[in-house]
């Protein structure tokens, strides 16, 4: 990962030049009263629009049970331009069929009359209930609301970012200036997602040939930039990005039918546009991916009744696909999940977890340690399989920080992987049993 | 699976002829006195003794990490002739390298010399915390007064059922009566397992060439049979049955360390010896089947935190691959086990997790189901990817019961596979999460 240093601005997505947005209530969300659901009205719905066509570069699901508004994205991304993007929040318009696609377009062609521009250039995204048809009608009245209120002050962009939450405490935002061809450029981002959270996304919505173990959130995030970026580098760069992001987050090791990243760069930064062999790109893809996990990283914090994120980080694996099965073996185990919401050091799970995972491991070869985040120093629970002389009270105290870093050693190989990885507590399970005599507790 | 019919009749373990047990406290199991601890002397340590030499099979966990009595028991089944089995619970003898060899070992050559028997044909099992080396001077005790109170009687199979519990709420005990070859035969069985289940045993502990995706208990198993049975026929009748009980359920997708099944078949029900060619085989195999089949349920019913036990049945399936990964991750979802908790028929997580399964899966096609336990009168939810007509109110009530089978079809193919599942607690999470100021609630 790059170790350049990025200026932290605000404004988030309208921080860069050109982009206005806006968030509005339009009745998606029912108001529902009981428990989890959303008290009194919250806004649902956000417009983001570039004053000018930018490029635009697409992420998504590789869950063969996809969305509507996903299937609409994948197309019109291939052509590599956008000026607008339509969200909602309340109803994933996933499981709806044929009406369901039809109803994606609209949202699409609204939003596209509305702002005199090109249909193709609307994209749109949807996250919330599955299996329900979008209400039209207060879709309909929600894009003329927020095309009437799109601007580029800050607040409007934290309710564009409060308009894409659903099961979120708190709306999730980010913007970084640098300097690109002598230019200074600005990326602004936001993002949703707190279950349903392991996204596995491509760049078509296709699965991969080999489908890496345990792929698997609604999470949505768009991000602007004023830089000037083709489509194919665009394209390029976010595929890394993500990879090395949001790809490698997990919640609840449940991927979504509806996992969506968009980038729209408009290009009003002035800078000498930035090709696929441009020298200026691998300082703009380390921009984008710094964006990029910031925003992961709020994500897996404000999971579903996360108390504790833990960074699991595996080295020393065979091969990448061991490590990273590795690494999504220790992330995803119940019972590993449930000692860190205990505080329990409890490399027992830990090594059970690995030793049953696709990877090879071998119990005498096997390091297991913990240290403060992104710290190499390294309190060592297990060495080559064997307990250290570490005593239970001090391991206890390097797994009761709110967050900390696993470091697994398989000791075979050369190869690494991490996970941004959450507790599983009790909030968790009660948040998502839902009331079943209150339907608006029953998250998609 | 067969349609025989089996008589159940009392006595367990030591209902078929010739067998012997116990089951005594020994103090290998703390006096935890915090949440989720034994309060109070709990058996820790059981024998089962044939009175004669038997045949015996296994099948063991193919976790890579795997414990010191698996181990033993691995190498000592391969001769196809046992005695004996000392098993205790409290310390799983599991990640204690060499020590942990030798005194797995001990524990046999200990039985061998109190029974004056070959130190080959005595197995061992344990069960409980990974990682900490047994604590030999109770288990000796344990093992020189367990042999003392070893006799026929029922309540001795009692105790020997709690003593290989850990966080068991109950004792989990069968036996059943029928005839084979003209003779009266019975076999008998008790099991434990609450946590870290989603057994993948295989006759060796080596893993299958072809990992099946998610084949993660401690899960213990022993067999007793008067039956006569070749060991090889035996070990072919144990693969097929576990296949078909053990192997088919998950309460929280992770496989032990420790995962053990054992048989033992003295021949004292005088029928004549069943070799792997014999027509009587078929029987035999029905009967250790609907054995292992009640045992693994059970397990499910008592998993730890368990409210709800749903089967999941996928069939249409393009492949048994297909189904079984469709039927996992469906059974696995952290989403869907909490929606079974609330009693919310949420079948959009549940169409969810079968496209992000490793199943070819297509939305059109899907259908998806309610009905009481083993009917097929099915309440529709989704058919053809499309919502049916079914109220909300219908299918809550079919979701409500404490046991029912949720049917997925895949239309597809011809393939099918169930999984025995488990939703998801606060209680489970509860219990997990431990109590680092009482080390004796952490479990293995």
């Amino acid at each position: 990962m790059s170790k350049l240093k990025f200026k932290v601005v605000p404004g988030a997505i309208v921080a860069p030049k050109g982009f206005l947005t806006s968030g509005v209530f339009c009745d998606i969300k029912r108001l529902g009263t009981g428990k989890g659901s959303n008290k009194g009205p919250k806004r649902d719905l956000a417009l983001i629009v570039s004053e000018v066509p930018a490029s635009v570069a697409g992420m998504f699901t590789t869950n063969q049970i996809c969305a509507a508004p996903v299937k609409v994205c994948a197309e019109r991304v291939k052509r590599g331009v956008a000026q607008a993007v339509v969200i909602n929040s309340g109803n994933a318009n996933a499981c709806t069929g044929k009406q369901g696609m039809k109803d994606a377009r609209a949202m699409t062609a609204l939003t596209a009359k509305q702002l005199h521009m090109t249909e193709e250039h609307v994209f749109v995204a949807s996250t919330g209930r599955i299996g329900v048809t979008m209400p039209m009608e207060q879709v309909r009245a929600g894009i003329v609301a927020a095309e009437r209120l799109l601007n580029r002050e800050h607040t409007s962009a934290d309710h564009a970012a409060e308009a894409i939450m659903t099961s979120d405490t708190r709306p999730k935002q980010i913007a970084i200036e640098f300097k690109l061809g002598g230019k200074t450029v600005l990326i602004g981002g936001m993002c949703k997602g707190a279950g349903m959270i392991q996204p596995g996304m491509s760049a078509t919505g296709a699965r991969p040939a080999a489908l890496p173990q345990g792929l698997h959130a609604t999470m949505l995030c768009f991000i602007t930039t004023d830089a000037a970026i083709e489509a194919k580098a665009l394209q390029a760069c976010l595929r890394e990005a993500v990879a090395n992001s949001f790809n490698r987050i997990t919640v609840d090791a449940d991927m979504s039918t509806n996992d969506t990243v968009l980038v729209l760069a408009n290009g009003l930064a002035g800078n000498a546009e930035c090709g696929v062999r441009s020298a200026e790109l691998k300082t703009f893809q380390a921009a984008l991916q710094h964006v990029c996990l910031e925003l992961a990283k709020m994500i897996v914090r404000d999971g579903e009744g996360v108390h504790r994120v833990v960074t699991v980080r595996v080295e020393g694996a065979k091969t990448i696909q061991d490590a990273d099965a590795a690494a999504r073996a220790v992330a995803n185990s119940a019972l590993v999940k449930t000692s860190w919401h205990g505080g329990d050091p409890n490399w027992g799970r830990i090594i059970d977890a690995l030793g049953y995972s696709a990877a090879t491991v071998v119990e005498d070869k096997v390091d297991i340690g913990y240290s403060a985040p992104g710290s190499r120093k390294i309190l060592w629970s297990l060495k080559r399989g064997q307990p250290t002389k570490a005593t239970f009270k001090q391991l206890c105290a390097a797994a009761a920080p709110k967050e900390f870093d696993l470091h697994i050693r398989l000791n075979l190989g050369q190869a690494a992987a991490l996970m941004y990885a959450a507790d599983l507590t009790e909030a968790y399970v009660d948040y998502n049993k839902g009331d079943v005599t209150d339907p608006t507790t029953l998250g998609g």
